[in-house]
């Protein structure tokens, strides 16, 4: 990423419209916390959040994705995306509505588009519902296989993908995810390991990190103490960080999951040895970047010719409309993408 | 735990002559951590410790655990096994001997007999290795195994037990430890969580909280998302809970086991929602405990009629007699000893 990317907005699209996205995006602005972001979104859906969010918070339009640092302070730039529905703002708050899903679709597309485009520096994506994306009849389940389409120019396949889940001492970056526990350890095979490394390898320099030193935590105890605790670590895991080695990855492990986030972490008198961590399940890499605080945990894909963040929480349906959100994790999510973009640490030094 | 209990003093056995034990021992006794503590071990091998303590550290020979508390300070109170080979300090530093392995093993049995009896509030076991036991010729590959079969009293079969990793902040108990992924899975039976349930709930009866608010993760995503991510969640655990509860144990959950130990932590302004988290797996449950620093963590086994506690690493062989040996978790297992015996607070509240 250059100097002059640097410089470029960060998209943030709207989320379901009846969900706390868009008030959790007016709070990030209002607090000041979201500098240098604009909405793509429903100019009437933002002008309910402001109101919500409280403290004189004003709308503006915008006409393209440039203006967005010419806006005054105390005010939300939104890009309208075009084709939403007309009666957006009517769905009823904190319900499953067609019309939402219909917007939250659209504002994605629009906000791939324009990081395809290279106008944005990256996005940040509120949360979405699936039932609502259902009910629009869009064939996508979520945020993710959306867009991994969106980016596949020109009939290419999909980019392969992988979850990263990161917060500011740790950063982990997953195998496998939504699949039992049984279903996991099958999924675990040399081209996926090889496969998530590469990713993670290609998405570190995107970041302006070089050559990452990255931790590949075993499947089993011990990382199968020799053998003794299961064998995945030998038949599987460190020939593909070999593999990966051979590329000029800096690929290292496996090692103990009990202990290898712990010697990752970063944190005042504590340098990380590594700068991502590689984790075979779900949850031997979620658990430890959670522990601190769910809040601070920010969901990033990698693989995408672009950078995107994601709070870790979902719509929150139950408390949509009544001023109660917490725009932490969101606001995380901004951080984290200005991280990922204007990294100006040398190569292999901390996390940035 | 009686009053009266909580003035019992604390056995800490020496572990292998030729590790790292002797030296922290003889660490924690010269940064005043050890108060209260006596030694079972052997004398010789404790004054060579305690000169490599440095710090003007005495050595006492007691007659009684009673005595551990009339030495003055700065010196440590060494009750002297019987049986031990009379040679044990002629075993070279920081390496595999049979001589140690009877000594470590000797010890242990003296220990247990004292809490057996009643003669100390807990046991503190310093490390052993597994090679000098074997070479020792003693039946048992570790410390639980031999304290199971020693807490037998006249012919009756070895108490289940439980191993915990527990710092200031967590407490883990672990339904499976030393096996692969895939075993561990086949482990997960209902017998296997519900006696996990109540091995935890009577350990922390004994260290003085009735009611113990236990949380059990479940094995899966999301604990299964409903079924959708794996179904023993379904068929196993929620069960094994149910029947818990029946019983009038606090067990809650299956929960997502990438939250359910950030919502369990205590940290100043974070009041934990539990009192104890039931893992699975091994490493559900030990990364958490490590991610802060693997020196605070210390082992417990929950399930035997006393107290007993380690630090969480091994001899060390490596850098035993250097002087470089770091008490740290070690008094971290003291101190959590003292605080299963001497437990203040009301049931249901806090980690106390």
């Amino acid at each position: 990423m250059s100097e002059a990317d640097s410089a470029l907005p960060i998209a943030i699209t709207q989320g379901d419209a009846c969900g706390i996205g868009p008030e959790i995006i007016a709070k990030a602005f209002r607090g000041g916390q979201a500098a240098g972001c604009f909405v793509v979104g429903d100019e009437a859906v933002m002008r309910r959040a402001a109101a919500l969010a409280g403290g004189m918070l004003a709308v503006a339009t915008i006409e393209q994705a440039a203006d967005a640092r010419n806006v005054p302070p105390n005010c939300v730039p939104v890009w309208q995306a075009p084709g939403l529905p007309a009666d957006l703002v009517e769905a009823p708050v904190g319900q499953v509505d067609a019309r939402s899903g219909v917007a939250a679709a659209a504002c994605i597309c629009e906000a791939a588009a324009m990081a395809m485009r290279g106008e944005v520096a990256a996005i940040v994506t509120a949360p979405i519902h699936k039932e609502a994306l259902a009910a629009a009849g869009v064939a996508f389940p979520g945020h993710t296989e959306m867009l991994q389409a969106l980016a596949a120019a020109g009939g290419e396949p999909p980019p392969p993908v992988r979850m990263m889940l990161a917060n500011d001492e740790l950063r982990t970056v997953l195998v496998t995810i939504h699949l039992s526990l049984r279903r996991a350890i099958e999924a675990v095979t040399f081209d996926a390991v090889l496969q998530t490394l590469q990713i993670a390898h290609r998405a570190a320099a995107r970041w302006g990190q070089r050559a990452p030193r990255i931790a590949v935590a075993g499947l089993n105890p011990h990382a199968g103490e020799g053998g003794l605790f299961g064998d995945e670590e030998i038949r599987i895991i460190a020939p593909a960080i070999a593999a990966a080695r051979s590329e000029g990855i800096a690929a290292f492990g496996p090692f103990a999951p009990d202990t290898v986030f712990m010697r990752a972490r970063h944190a005042p008198g504590h340098p990380g040895e590594f700068d991502i961590v590689v984790a075979m399940t779900h949850d031997h890499g979620l658990i430890p970047v959670k522990y601190l605080g769910v809040e601070h945990g920010v969901n990033v894909t990698l693989g995408l010719p672009f950078v995107r963040t994601s709070p870790d929480h979902g719509t929150a349906f139950d408390i949509a409309g009544t001023g109660r959100a917490d725009p932490s994790s969101l606001v995380a999510a901004i951080r984290m993408a200005r991280t990922l973009c204007l990294a100006p640490s040398p190569p292999g030094r901390g996390l940035g």
